[in-house]
């Protein structure tokens, strides 16, 4: 159970570490989007390991096929199956993960659940389930980008103890991705001078055998007025879930977040005026571009905590299967930071939410003949 | 759209601000739990407005109604419905919202959405959509409580500037209802100094037309490990969504929340150990009571930030229905800091997500024979 | 649970036979129906028992109240909650029930699930479980009616032996609901000669202390083509749980029903033309408005078949609670045949099914731009 | 959409009849049972086409493979993916389908639906989706047989005009699948006599390029009481919607089912005793198992029609995808009868609906205590 998410654009993640393949089945894609399996690719190719020292060197090519939905270049309606083949598995690295639960992972939580678990690479835990979410996300953004003219863009904003500014109205793909140099963006940090910083304590953690954890943003630009629901499926409360089920997170924040807790109400309103082409706008931001669960027309801006990778090479005390005492030092390989990776995983999962609620809307106000 | 939650202990609530009644219907709560409207009424009273300086004077009795699902003080398995009728509407205070939109508040957004708004007193998006939940709450807390020994318990660590260090694992209801001195504790804050300082900064900014924000904590005591879905479904973003979809509220944090973010794994990680009783146990709980979306048996220790009230009698810039500016002074009774009511509130919530991903793991866990 | 229908139209309904009201929500209703409680009173009033010797003299007024989400004639887009007060009541005319199961009747499932019962009167079993699925069905039919031009349409075609033949594209409201003479048609058949054996054939049964079955043919008029999903939310599989989750039925057909399986394809197949407005259509109708789970633009014709009311007068073999023999002849006021007063309650499903696809296909049609 | 089935037990299936795979992805199944690729393809073995002259010649091993779920031979409570490789697609035999639509296919409502449609051989609507529904019903059929000891079984009673008597109680997979010779019963008709009756008729239809429908019974023993829910979620309901979403289904009946509508309710009820177990019987089961919508220990007894296919080599009138005139002689390779071959996927939804509220049922009553 839970591994299923949306409404109308509804997906079913499936897929351990180890096992045959990873994937997804996405039920509620509307007919008639051009679609191909380069449209995923793009994607997942953000997301796989091995793009920098940051990252695991665990190298997979995470190949999509798409197996049932698309024909002739097209969405049929139906549902779309994507499959990417699980290969390089090198379960003699996890052997010791076997008999002994990691600190901070899910390894007791699911023996404690299932009374079964697949000890190899943390199976279901494992950050490659990601792959189906980002690989689904795909097909959301491209919906959304051309049917509605949302933009969706991730960022890292701290790593660590370093943190960035970054304005969610002006960051731009290529700054999260590419380095005034030209070369990748490993941290996916816009502020280049911070990112370079980045880099270099995720180096020292990887040096020392520890890990480090950070702050990812997200902005979506071009949300009409109107979507979302009021009380329980506020956009807001769909985006939050949609953020704390990846895996490694620890906080949601939506427009001013916490910070606005400490706020008084007439520095934190949001004041409204009217635009040039007549549209309803407020001055500033700190709700977030939601107001009562339902987005205002304004930039989505969010964020997202992630503590640092449980599993590290120092070593750590512990327990073994058989509740005896253990001490552990990680071997395989494994993210020093997860967060630059989960950068697409951001993006993917505020699609997911976006587009659902893009046809909740479009039922409704279909329905009553707008 | 929107206003039911939970799989299978799962509710739809219902009700404007004006109008009839408010209410919810709880469907899948199993048969034979002792149930009566005291149970639900004690809750109810603690959300109740008026009950100090600190809250809307708006006087409610906010009496509730089984209407069905209950037989002989017993409940019934089937759908319990209850109500609670509104009363001591003064329409006429909200006059001026009928063609003005509150900054920061739905006001816009609904009329964006739905092209018709119920304006006297918010309507859908006024907090008396939360009677809904706490009585909700209620049947879930008891239920949890009687066949799991479960124990939520809310707390106010923050009102505007004002923190108080609280702990979750020693907290009690008595600290956060009453103060030393036998008075009730209107700011809900167990740090009996900072509640002073809370009350008096409320109160000024009650006096200078403004309201404040702030933070409230929870924690489930008794949870024990298994709970959670992995993937989408895991207890914290469940958590998430239920906390996030509490109006005004900003941020979620689970256990280290954004503090983790800047942490190396290596001081992070809870270490593990076995406890007089053979039970698997952690050191510390960074982790807040859940790895990998499934509780570990520690305490479930999350927060939730909530923003400063939209509605002030301060002057704003704002803009008509017909586009036009204006200028707003909210009149009506509006409560300077939600934030002592939203204890109730975060404890159903709770309640609700607890009970359901119980249930769910019941009926997991039976089906293999455990 | 189990109280819940429908994915965008969604419903829950709520309340037992005996205790303080029966009713329902309506979650997903487009904002900007014009609604009223006049709107929904004329449908109870069709399924209210007491209108002729065919039915229970149980009188109740059943008079709906709407607590939520209407305003100023219009609804609001937030849940719709209807409840109708339970009056009348004489639950000594069901002691023995508390004691003795009644044979066919859900007294001893009821026990079996949840060792606990509302003996009297039948509980959440009771027919006045569907008062809240007419309600909303008055709503959803509303809503096809302005929006969509869809017309729905129920009709008795069979009480015990007695068949009418009815012709589902031409038969009309006022044949079923009043005989040539003016008088109210109280077998809701709309052929007069066959509804006056009817009638006839259940006064029989009732003076006999017995009671008998029948069946309910419905046609919705009106539904354009592409509503429906293929695979397991097909419209005739919606349609077919909704029938079949109405109390006392026992079959479901779609257009040639069980009469097709004895048929050569050549036989069966409806052939395809261009109408003068060049529409596709179908010469024949065997498919009943259905292929491939998805409308086709022409009637949607169904039939659902009712067992003979379960509580009879006359003797029965049966046994207590406490598993002893018994014999049980029912005092109280039963319906000696259910299957005119099932003609609202088959036309409220029909809708509630059709509203709800009208949603889901106006969410991915409008999606890609239709 | 609408491609999910199931609320704890949840399946999503996938794929066209052309194209990489058809599948299903298993959200809910519980951890540690036992589990094979030979489990599953044993069921998929007997839905095959190719079995015998009844049956359409198409060609294609319909191996499954595990991609996910399993880990040493139990299952681990996490999403179990089945996949089935397309192959021996001719494509070409399906090309006048690119511009004809067949009468009573679901060519024209795809069209209408989705403006887009996988032409050759049937895309979705392809009697291939059923491999996923049999893959997921023989996991579902597994975990009934081994922990609550439920054994499902169907036959043909009826196609075309003959007809056989089956006595639910005492019919044996034996003589479903096997002829008294030894030889497979190709009809599926547990009464050989009439058995080779149906294999004539069905061959006589072959070669006059026409089709037959007929009726499939089944029923589930050992269903202890108390499983399904009340209202909507009825288990006759769930039951109804699951055999109306095969593909070709007309009508539903549980137990006595459209005949009961003919009876006095003295003669239809069904008298309870107490057998020597103790335990609450009928002695007769017009009720078919279940009565108010909940199992009540007795034989669940139900059965589908199903018309003829649509698809045949007569000459039909139908039109163009450009609404012009047109004649179809189908060529391609088409079952003259899905009857027998619509057995084990009758059994599997079955089954899917059984094991659902098997979770559903352990959930309530494990947490109120039994």
């Amino acid at each position: 159970m839970g591994s299923r998410f949306g409404t109308l654009f509804s997906i079913v993640t499936f897929g351990e570490s180890h096992g045959g393949a990873v994937g997804v089945v996405v039920d509620g894609c509307p007919a008639r989007l051009a679609l191909s399996e380069a449209d995923i690719q793009v994607d997942l190719d953000r997301r796989r390991p091995g793009q920098s020292r940051l990252s695991t060197p665990r190298q997979e090519a995470d190949r999509v096929s798409i197996l049932s939905g698309v024909f002739e270049g097209l969405t049929l309606g139906t549902p779309i199956a994507l499959m990417v083949a699980n290969e390089d598995t090198k379960p003699q690295h996890y052997d010791e993960m076997r008999t002994v639960y990691r600190p901070s992972h899910a390894d007791y939580t699911y023996d404690a659940k299932y009374g079964h678990r697949m000890w190899a690479g943390g199976g279901r835990s494992s950050a490659r389930e990601t792959i189906g979410r980002v690989a689904a996300g795909a097909i959301a953004r491209k919906l959304l980008a051309e049917r509605w003219g949302v933009e969706i863009l991730g960022y890292v904003t701290q790593i660590g103890r370093i943190c960035a500014e970054v304005d969610p109205e002006a960051v731009t793909r290529a700054a999260v991705e590419t380095l005034p140099d030209g070369e990748p963006n490993a941290a996916r940090c816009p502020d280049a001078e911070a990112s370079a910083r980045m880099f270099a304590a995720v180096d020292e953690a990887r040096c020392a055998g520890d890990s480090l954890g950070g702050i990812v943003g997200c902005v979506a630009r071009g949300v009409p007025a109107g979507w979302g629901e009021p009380v329980f499926d506020k956009l807001e409360a769909d985006l939050a879930k949609a953020m704390m089920s990846i895996p490694a997170s620890k906080g949601f924040e939506i427009g001013s977040g916490f910070a606005g807790a400490a706020q008084h109400g007439s520095e934190h309103n949001d004041t409204f005026y009217v635009d040039e082409q007549q549209r309803v706008r407020t001055r500033t931001n700190r709700s977030g571009g939601v107001q009562g669960g339902i987005s205002n027309g304004e930039a989505v801006v969010m964020r997202v905590g992630f503590k640092p990778t449980a599993t590290i090479r120092s070593q750590q005390e512990t327990v073994t299967t058989e509740h005896e005492p253990a001490v552990l030092a990680a071997r395989g390989r494994h993210d020093p930071c997860v967060v630059p990776r989960a950068v697409p995983v951001v993006e993917a999962m505020c699609a997911l939410v976006l587009v659902d609620h893009a046809l909740r809307q479009t039922a409704q106000a279909g329905a009553h003949g707008d």
